[in-house]
């Protein structure tokens, strides 16, 4: 089997991190390794197939000879070293925001739409957390019927917000319990405890950069380019897995059981649905793993072609390094 | 001023112990206050304007001479004492929702339908706590065309489930830092840093009992008989204040500076919307108060004659004891 040297760009971050445990742990074919970081952290080691490896500095002509990159590195960085990665002939799976909607970009959810990763032109976006745990939940209803809208609500972990998200809530639930006064600096606000409704920066129209990616992002990867989406972000005290609230209607309507059972059937999913056992999706059982899970589906009773559901998924794994990681599957194949 | 006497069924619960304190806060004119609870809790005390206060058991005959019973006892006991607290000539204004439904049995948020607290025959019900916190915010929308529909999702905090609901959170909190395993108790599942997608039981149409509330006693207290609601409810580790994600949609469209300009103008509520200045509701700045805090004012995305909103409430205050005192204030007036 062909071997590849795979780079991760931003190595060392939250994303970066699970992502080269996400290699080793799907047996992606590496012949080498090759962190890369901001020089600040190059230099220290990061454990892969039980070997350290030493994380690099990136630089503009670090690519030569690299087959793919992974990029888990912010917007800003992503623009600086595509044009390197990309005349250096590798290929650049990106999990910034920089080229999502770039249409020389394919954006691709791999159980939804693998067939447009091929037609990249040397970089292949991965879409935002939120985006790949719902569209995995609903792209199977809208096999049955193409979505027209969905009003959606979630209730995003703070390892959404990178490494330290997770560490600012125990920091914030110690403060509180020793009396002493809680000083965010990655949130705006005091997460624990609180909701914070506001994710990333508001745009013109009163919703924020991440409320609009579900409806951007949402058109592009469905092929759904009427799609409507009005969606309100949400950060909650939970460590790990996004939770997504979704009320969707479709062109015809759809049946509870219909429902049921073509997401009991969809790639990349779990129906957890049994109210009466209390059997329904919640944060910290998909925490770790790969697959959204979706449940609480019923009748949206407010319209006669909707249905409402709930879904979670660990935006860690399925919503960022895994989803990388998938894609760079596709281009081997 | 005429004084009254009046009891508190339930009075040493969460919601009992809040009318206490704000019977006093609000100097309503109280010429004795009569803490009833089980027999289990009968002989303790409760501090009232700088006296203890014996806590009585309640019994069907203990109801004589009493003006107003403010009632925060489970649905089983309001039902049980309702027809003794009618017989004996008092006023029974129930927090349960034994009687919500019932049609002759007002159902008042003072704000919006005052005028029908007094076409009582003896019973007055308080609405759920998430429908007060969102009636409330989106009443004067109400007033400048009338809501078709509503699609929320709810934040409900834990002080929802009672006195224990605090006490379970804080306990897991400390289980969990010290690596013991965590026993839930008052909700089904670990609540710290996890979201339950489950508040009240299940209905046959797979919503809870407590997601149709919205719709059912929305309809009722805004003379709307023909409202849809679509809601989830999800309960989160927020110690207090319920928030609430809410897309409506009106008759004719509403522009945001409408909608803002009436909301500011709202009893009960305070506009809180300035998202360039990080200004908008979250549960820790509305704990401990009666005002809803309404924001994130939008068009939605999804409809015409749609607006997205993101309210948040003390329910222990606004969503039951507040709101029920309000209700016997109407009475005396």
């Amino acid at each position: 089997m062909k071997q590849y040297k795979v780079a991760v760009l931003g190595a060392t971050g939250a994303v970066g991190r699970e992502m080269i445990k996400i290699l080793e742990e799907r047996n992606f074919p590496v012949s080498e390794l090759i962190p890369l970081a901001s020089a600040r952290s190059a230099g220290s080691v990061i454990p892969f197939r039980g070997k350290d490896v030493v994380v690099r500095e990136v630089t503009p002509d670090c690519f030569g000879g690299i087959d793919i990159v992974l990029g888990a590195a912010p917007n800003k960085l992503a623009k600086e070293y595509a044009p390197h990665i990309v005349a250096a002939g590798a290929v650049f799976v990106d999990n910034s925001s920089a080229f999502r909607m770039d249409e020389n970009v394919p954006l691709v959810i791999p159980e939804i739409n693998p067939e447009d990763a091929l037609k990249h032109h040397g970089i292949i976006s991965n879409p935002n957390c939120s985006t790949i745990v719902s569209l995995v939940a609903v792209n199977a209803l809208n096999k049955i019927s193409p979505i027209q809208n969905m009003v959606v609500s979630t209730y995003q972990a703070v390892s959404g917000a990178g490494a330290g998200g997770p560490v600012e809530l125990t920091e914030e639930v110690t403060a509180i319990n020793e009396g002493r006064p809680v000083e965010p600096s990655v949130f705006p606000y005091q997460i624990a405890f609180n909701l914070i409704p506001q994710i990333g920066n508001f745009t013109e129209n009163g919703y924020t950069a991440e409320e609009m990616k579900m409806q951007n992002e949402g058109r592009k990867i469905l092929h759904l380019p009427e799609l409507l989406v009005g969606c309100t972000c949400v950060r909650v005290p939970v460590y790990r897995s996004h939770s997504i609230s979704i009320t969707l209607r479709t062109e015809t309507p759809i049946s509870v059981a219909d429902a049921q059972k073509a997401i009991s059937e969809a790639a990349g999913c779990r129906l957890v649905d049994n109210p009466e056992a209390k059997e329904y999706p919640m944060p910290i059982d998909t925490s770790d793993q790969d697959i959204v899970f979706v449940g609480r589906i019923r009748k949206d009773l407010t319209s006669e072609n909707g249905i409402s559901l709930w879904c979670c998924g660990d935006q860690v794994r399925k919503g960022a390094a895994t989803n990388t990681i998938q894609i760079a599957e596709l281009l081997i194949k």
